[in-house]
């Protein structure tokens, strides 16, 4: 790379190289056991210590290295993201992140640069869906966002509370947990999606992070002979299903046509009796629903609920309401993080366009209590959550330049100071 | 019902019904596992018996009841069904057959009628796919026509060797066996389909019991992300197989427009990775094509493997060339005895219509070595292989005296006799 940027290339490549080579051995990129992601945190615990921060694990079960400010008043300047991974999918989701957090404050101290702020350099719990089937716990944790049931999911004979006391968390006071310190928010994360590479940019500016609502239907036809049915007097569920398949793709593709991102996935797809001579009798399916403008899935939402019963009326089956199990609404950055990365951008030279994350981050879970925003780095053919996944390094150490002068406009952005203590989510 | 039968009505619907009381405890109607199937032999020999039978199990498993004719030189007319079931399936299907069978001896024995030919009411071993995965046992193998490699298939501690065994075969012998003697073959059996109960018809004879095709498909894409990867940039392995599903309903119902029976049936669908937040990379379908007419299915097919090209253009997948994982040809009924039981119907007054079997049954397999055909009963809306199956026993008793007609025509017919020991199958 010829840039001359104010972080150093070759050490976050060091550092993640390392740190995605603590992996299930012949499963690799995989650290999601437990004794495993804690070799993970050994290293990087090891790595803050030697950039001069002081750690330790707080009540949610994040990894924290701080650096004091001269005016710790100001609040806490936080970046983070991740270490721990989807199985096989950890070698840049979430650790580059961590790493190029920690390169920030390595930058500032070899520049021998003081802030006002304090900083804190944060690996969250569980950013991932865990063996307790919820995501986001230490984000979710650390903002007073963790249901409280959830502390009683249980996976073999721990429950989650368990798990995060494991980790060095305190289960039992989570529910008086609520940083009120915390003046900014970044996460550097790779994109997992094909847009920054297919336009050639550097740098993906969050404008929002999508809600996500999960609906499922049920289809129900009449599990007739497959042999002996005329074809005109079945209720065949699957051919009913594989209509409706194609129509929330169409719909979707349509939303998708307009501004802020939209996308609808049928992922999961399931048919009964799944007999070779027998008419399919019923589908479950869910949708898996993505808007950076609420606006667009309730538009969504109103068109699946009319259109699936005229779906059952031309095909002669049952459907009933599209259900919507769960129901997120999108997060917006916070403006002025945006065009404090903007500039930022400008500053170390990166080619930069505002987008929708299309997927949750922690971000998500700091920005309801206070000012949050993200950057996207590309990363290959959009491939995420799998093995070959891929981002360059010269592009992570650009995002991490880009997080070092956002840092520097936040610690003077008077602005800041303002927004401190009269944010409320 | 008023009509005057050849048959005794009451003693077919005691005989039906106390046979499929012989069942699962609290899973009514099966009869699959051994010991009860032979509970239900034991009944059927002993009904058999008293109805002046000579019994016995032949190499193939089967129990056959014999009444000797005055020329036994000219052969066997044989009648029979299977009382195996599927689970919960095996209230009228396969046993009224039995049974029907059975009361045509009987009532030739109460109206003191001696036939030329043997008469042989026969209940063919383990017609339903059975816990070794293949069918049509008993009418295979007593036609040289079970593959010697299936003996050695294998369910549990047993194989299919075995399990002959201990219904009274002797596998040892089967590759020497194939009857020579049979003269003409019939079968009742219920219509697992809804057209004579929607026609008001009593009586189906069987022109032909379609040939059965199985092909599989299996269509890639790509695992997106269902986040962030825009509806333009994926490879839904979903949307396609989708669009599969809709044409291949679309070209089965026109060809079942056309002359001869025709269906086509997605019943096992089965997507990967099933998660809700990735876009599905693969589906493998399995589609179970029946008809009743070659040509219908080579058409089928070539139209199948064209379109599956021009699929996988338009949706950007890969689909290899469909897999033709089995396919058996149609088998007609034998011309003759389609007239003599169309002459039975008109003289027993039941209205009849000539149609395919879109089902397997044994009668495919005895056609194979000698002049056979089959009728069929209505089912009530043609709900079958489950457990609120229905006949009423009026339809089955008038099927039963078609059968006794068709019988006494047989044994008198002297194109029966010339086409004795001239069918070579």
């Amino acid at each position: 790379m010829s840039r001359n940027l104010p972080v150093n290339a070759k050490r976050i490549a060091e550092d993640i190289e390392a740190l995605a080579a603590i992996t299930e051995p012949g499963h690799p990129w995989t650290r999601r056991a437990s004794p495993l992601f804690r070799e993970g945190r050994s290293y990087l615990e090891a790595r803050m210590k030697a950039a001069g921060l002081e750690t330790r694990i707080d009540a949610a079960g994040n990894l924290i290295g701080r650096r004091t400010g001269r005016k710790p008043w100001l609040g806490t300047i936080m970046l983070g993201s991740h270490s721990d991974t989807v199985p096989d999918g950890g070698r840049f989701d979430g650790i580059a992140g961590v790493i190029a957090a920690l390169e920030v404050a390595r930058a500032l101290s070899d520049q021998t640069i003081e802030l006002d702020h304090d900083l804190e350099i944060v690996d969250f719990l569980a950013e991932e869906v865990s063996i307790f089937g919820v995501s986001c716990i230490g984000s979710r944790a650390m903002t007073g966002q963790l249901p409280e049931a959830w502390l009683s999911r249980v996976s073999g004979d721990l429950d989650l509370a368990g798990g995060i006391a494991q980790m060095g968390g305190e289960p039992g006071v989570l529910a008086q947990q609520k940083r009120p310190d915390i003046a900014g928010f970044l996460e550097l994360h790779i994109e997992q999606g094909p847009v920054l590479e297919a336009e050639r940019k550097d740098i993906g500016i969050v404008t929002a992070i999508a809600g996500i609502t999960r609906i499922e239907i049920a289809v129900e036809g009449r599990p007739d002979h497959a042999g002996t049915t005329p074809m005109d007097r079945r209720a065949d569920a699957l051919v009913a299903a594989s209509q409706l398949v194609l129509d929330i793709r169409n719909a979707a593709a349509e939303l998708a046509r307009t501004p802020g991102h939209f996308a609808a996935t049928v992922g999961e797809f399931r048919i009964e009796p799944n007999a070779a001579n027998v008419v399919p009798s019923k589908v479950v399916l869910l949708i898996d629903g993505r808007a950076e403008i609420r606006a667009d899935m309730e538009a969504f939402c109103r068109w699946l609920d009319g259109h699936v019963e005229k779906l059952a009326t031309a095909y002669g089956v049952r459907i009933e309401a599209p259900d919507r199990v769960s129901d997120n609404l999108p997060t917006p950055g916070d403006a002025g993080l945006l065009s404090t990365l903007e500039a930022a951008c400008e500053r170390v030279g990166a080619k930069h366009r505002r987008m929708a994350s299309g997927a949750g981050h922690d971000t998500a879970w700091i920005a309801k209590v206070a000012p949050a925003a993200m950057i996207f780095v590309p990363c290959r053919a959009g491939r995420s959550h799998c093995a070959d996944e891929w981002a360059d390094n010269d592009d992570i150490a650009l995002g991490a330049a880009v997080l070092f002068e956002a840092v520097r406009e936040m610690d003077t952005d008077s602005k800041r100071e303002k927004a401190n203590g009269t944010h409320t989510g």
